[in-house]
């Protein structure tokens, strides 16, 4: 391989900050760029909304005809980073009808169009490589397709949203309320201006969904994952969680459970959990994202760094580009969809998980037992309980709130516990129901 | 790509811990192997020491005749699990050149001989694969090789040993001097009966070289990596690195470093240092590894998990065996040696690091002038100094303490301040020299 031979043409769809880093890069490490690969790295053009020259690059690479530039003949790898599902969708079809390796950064896309895309890339016989579009530069779709391609992979776990992690830590560290930390985090940049992609769980549910199905060899979409968001977590269920030694974070949770019989199913779920303070992933904080992976052979591993951002995401993009760029020079392709086992995906319903309720209580006897008797009848099992008495604005008291840790229960059991204590008299109102993952049962 | 393809045919040289696992996994996995594969694993053989009934495999499948095995016609790939750098890199050779794709765990040949088993892999167009050689089940060379390979790497640094990392967490929990903690860990298991490869560093070393190798596409052996090991750290040590905030870790360094005139040289090294309790690997404790990789886009990365043992070492194993196998279905080739940067490696001397020195010295007035002195004379710049009594075992004073933080300095600069202060007359002992990293300057 030297440098001498045929450049690889490479197009951007996308010139926004992760986009303008990708240019940067291939600018700038041109020639450690063309030794990796064994051929140049040619910048044929650049996809925007607008053409103009403050953009930074020379306008004669610009260009609004996206389908256009993802099918020209001197492309051999397109690189999609302009955002939402279209027109991302259909930019990539073109390119890898016409025979492109394509990379993309798009979550949201790969989470819903998995199965086409793929389709398209196996027809055309070329690479599709999304390692950006989940926890931006810390390689984990490569680590879980390759590395751990010879092991069974039991449970995947991860922070994988900066912006709650962002203002989960902040409620955290300052027992600020959400709407302060959220607010607190818009100044900052940290969130955007409507957030709720980020707030809701739709980006972690994203990729839950791309990370159960490269775990489990399963194709999952987005509407397949279980999703609950922040904007419920109160600064009363941080100073609860203080009290039980957690923290809390919105999880992204892919798990295979097998039955009694040996049937496996697969569940893939997000929302926001307490977390053992000694648990790998209770000390990731700010804008950091963190995948733990346990697998039978190698035991748990956990892959640490910056989710989002324009640098760290480039980081991943180009790399995709490079290993699509060898294999264009070399011959040969990277991994395909694997998605032969084709495992059920469970209903939130049956799956087993630890719970947190907290309600607000009369502050008269009885009352502890008649709330421990509805947990007892549905045969969910309580592990601890806190009492506390509370006074009104006045410093009278009004009542008591009442913490409950369970055991494993399945979300259904505790579903019906929660409404049926809601019922009950004595019970004013319930504060907040959340799941505490990372322990034993 | 369905099952009915010709299956490939295995190999495995080695039937101790990790080629027990290896061979289960193999069997355990038969099903979800050739899913992934897309063509069945067949197990062709086994190389062992002694063939005997007892070894829990079919009988008949084992031979000692490794060569044979290694260029038997119906094998395409060869495992390479026997241990020291001969006859496995006798054994890998033939393989290569008998057309077959190699994967190995063996730090040692890796590292002494990465040059001529990759000319031979290159020459007959075959995978040489080696995930497994540093940080167990840790993925680690293929996100070094792949998913950064669009990135620049400034920065390697890790936990790459389990047993001194046992030892060390050991000195730090308990207190304990060096000599017991090893003969604990001995007794558990945790370190073999001649410990030597381990606590010199010269495991760590070996991986050292394979990272820098990797990390700045340059080839570099065992011998040009500096190294020093841990059985002169003492509990002294730990209580003042405790007083200081920080924890001694054995850590494995690979570094670019640029100088004022842009001219690039890598170092690699390996010596027990402080670092910092904020620091992640501050807490990675027992027989965990990890790596942390500072890339220029990616920013700082971490990955964490079980760096030895029978299981997590063959899932590494496994993830290659598999990426070798999906190749010679699919035709193509994984990423090749890369050493097209040939960075001149820098010797110790000219390495800035911050150092710790520990000495007693006569309790009296100017002593601590005179020790600073020294420093100052050499332009090694002091950031904290700790002095305090000592007293004998009859409970009278006998001298004082003193230990010294510096900010950075070369090696050589503080080598001959060491040797300045050795020769003072107030100066009793050098305790200990040991590196800070970890910190800002």
């Amino acid at each position: 391989m030297t440098e001498s031979n045929k450049p690889i043409g490479l197009a951007v769809l996308g010139l926004g900050n992760v986009g303008s880093e990708v240019v940067r890069i291939i600018e700038a490490s041109a020639a450690d760029l063309a030794a990796r690969i064994g051929a140049p790295l040619e910048l044929r053009g650049i996809g925007v909304r607008r053409v103009a020259d403050d953009r930074g690059v020379p306008i004669d690479l610009l260009t609004t005809d996206v389908e256009a530039l993802a099918a020209r003949e001197d492309v051999d790898i397109v690189v999609e980073l302009m955002g939402p599902v279209e027109p991302a969708r259909k930019a990539i079809l073109t390119a890898l009808e016409h025979g492109k390796s394509v990379v993309t950064a798009n979550k949201a896309l790969m989470a819903q169009s998995t199965g086409e895309l793929a389709q398209a890339a196996e027809n055309a016989k070329v690479d599709l490589y999304f390692e950006a579009a989940v926890a931006g530069a810390i390689p984990v779709i490569r680590p879980l397709t390759q590395s751990l391609a010879g092991d069974s992979v039991l449970r995947v776990a991860g922070i994988v949203n900066g912006t709650t992690n962002y203002i989960l830590s902040a409620m955290n560290d300052t027992g600020a309320s959400y709407e302060d930390a959220l607010a607190d985090a818009s100044a900052l940049g940290y969130a955007e201006a409507d957030p709720t992609a980020d707030v809701e769980g739709y980006d972690a549910a994203a990729k839950a969904a791309i990370l159960a199905s490269i775990a489990f060899h399963t194709r999952v979409t987005a509407d397949d994952v279980y999703r609950e968001g922040i904007t419920k977590v109160s600064a009363e269920d941080f100073a609860s969680a203080k009290a039980l030694g957690c923290n809390i974070k919105l999880l992204a949770i892919c798990e295979r459970l097998t039955n009694d019989e040996g049937q496996q199913r697969i569940s893939a779920r997000v929302y926001p959990a307490l977390v053992p303070l000694d648990h790998p992933l209770a000390s990731v904080n700010g804008a950091f994202n963190a995948v733990v992976v346990e697998a039978e052979a190698a035991g748990r591993l956990m892959f640490y760094g910056q989710g989002a951002g324009g640098a760290p995401t480039a980081s991943a993009v180009m790399g995709d580009v490079v290993m699509a760029a060898r294999n264009r020079v070399q011959g040969g392709l990277g991994p395909r969809e694997s998605k032969y086992a084709q495992l059920p995906i469970s209903p939130i319903g049956f799956i087993p998980t630890r719970y947190y309720v907290s309600m607000n209580v009369a502050d008269r006897p009885g009352v502890l037992s008649a709330v421990a008797a509805e947990f007892g009848k549905r045969e969910v099992s309580i592990a601890e309980v806190r009492q506390e008495g509370m006074v009104d604005e006045g410093g009278q008291p009004c009542g008591a709130r009442i913490v409950v840790v369970t055991h494993r229960a399945t979300d259904a059991a505790l579903s019906e516990t929660v409404d049926a204590l809601a019922d009950l008299d004595v019970v004013q109102s319930i504060n907040s129901v959340l799941r505490l993952e990372g322990t034993p049962e």
